[in-house]
C-alpha cells in the first residue's frame, strides 16, 4: 500500500476497483453454489428413483424365469392329470404329482399366485382370457363355464391369464336353423 | 454517501469494514463450493455403485428361486431315472423326461449350468463336495469316481456343488484287519 498512485486514499479505506473485484468473485461463487444446489437436487432425485425402481425389479426380477417356466409346470401337471385319469398310482404318477406341487409352493414362496376362476364366476378381462363361448342355460350369460388353462399373477401383476369358457344366451327355443 | 461519518473516506474508495464483511461472505461462498463439490463426488462414486450393484443383482436376483427349484428338478430327474431302470416307456415316463429337459433348458436360459463331474476327473473343492472316500486302484487317489448328486453354477456362481466319491489308496496287501 505503500506505492498507492492515489494519495487521497487513506489506509483504513480499499478502492473501488478492488472492492468490486472481489465483489464479482462473490458474485460468481454465489452463482456457483446456487448451481451445486440445483445438481445435488438432481442427484437426489435420481437417487431416490434408482432405490425405487430396484426395490421393483427385486420384486419382479424372476418375472421371466417364471412366465418360462409355467410351461414344465402345465406338461407335469397335465401328466399327472392324465396319470389319475387313467387309473395310474404308482410311484411315477406319485412322484410326479407331489413334484408338482413341490414347484408350485416354491414360486408361491416368490409371489406366484393361481388366478381363481371357478365356474359360475363372473368373467373378468384382467385375469381371464374368454377361448370360446358356451350356449347354456347352466350359468348367467358372462358367467365363466370352464377353465382350460390355468393362469397365475406375480405380485398381483398378471403372468399368464385364466383360459376360461364363457357362458352365452342360448338361441331362444332351442336351434333356430 | 452524504454522512458518511469519517470524510477522509473519498467516493472512489470503500471503507475496509465492508470490504472485509464482503471479504468474509466470499471466503465462506468459497467454503461452500469445496463442500458442494465433495458432496458430489460421493453422490457420483454413490450412483455408480448403486449402477454397479444393480446390474450384479440383476444377474443374481433369481438366484433364490432356482436354488429353490433344483430341489423339485432333482426329483423329476430321480423319477424319470427310476423309470428308464425299471423299464417303464410309457407316455408318463416319456412325458417326465421331457419335463425334466424342458425345466433345465430354461434355467440354462437364465444362466444356470450343471456342474461337470464325470468319474476320473480331479477332485475340485470349488465346484465339488466329497460325500464319500472309496479305496481303489481304479482311479488315482483323489479323483472322482462317482457323482452322487448333481451340481449346478448360476452365471458361474456355484449354487450346489456337485456330490462325488473320491478315490483314496487301498490299505497296502488288501485288507488289513
Amino acid at each position: 500500500m505503500a506505492d498507492l498512485p492515489d494519495d487521497r486514499i487513506p489506509v483504513d479505506a480499499v478502492p473501488f476497483a478492488e472492492f468490486d473485484a472481489v465483489r464479482a468473485k462473490l458474485a460468481a461463487a454465489e452463482d456457483e453454489v446456487a448451481n451445486y444446489k440445483l445438481r445435488l437436487a438432481d442427484f437426489e432425485n435420481a437417487r431416490k428413483r434408482m432405490l425405487r425402481d430396484a426395490d421393483a425389479q427385486r420384486k419382479f426380477a424372476a418375472e421371466g424365469l417364471i412366465r418360462d417356466l409355467l410351461g414344465a409346470l402345465d406338461n407335469l401337471e397335465r401328466a399327472s392329470a392324465a396319470a389319475k385319469a387313467a387309473g395310474d398310482t404308482g410311484p411315477l404318477a406319485v412322484g410326479v404329482s407331489v413334484t408338482a406341487s413341490q414347484f408350485l409352493d416354491v414360486l408361491k414362496r416368490y409371489g406366484v399366485a393361481r388366478i381363481e376362476a371357478a365356474a359360475g364366476t363372473a368373467f373378468d378381462p384382467n385375469v381371464h382370457q374368454a377361448v370360446s363361448q358356451q350356449p347354456t342355460n347352466d350359468f348367467e350369460p358372462g358367467a365363466v363355464t370352464q377353465v382350460v388353462g390355468t393362469g397365475f399373477t406375480l405380485h398381483d401383476k398378471v403372468l399368464r391369464p385364466a383360459m376360461v369358457v364363457v357362458a352365452a344366451q342360448p338361441p331362444a327355443g332351442g336351434s333356430s336353423e
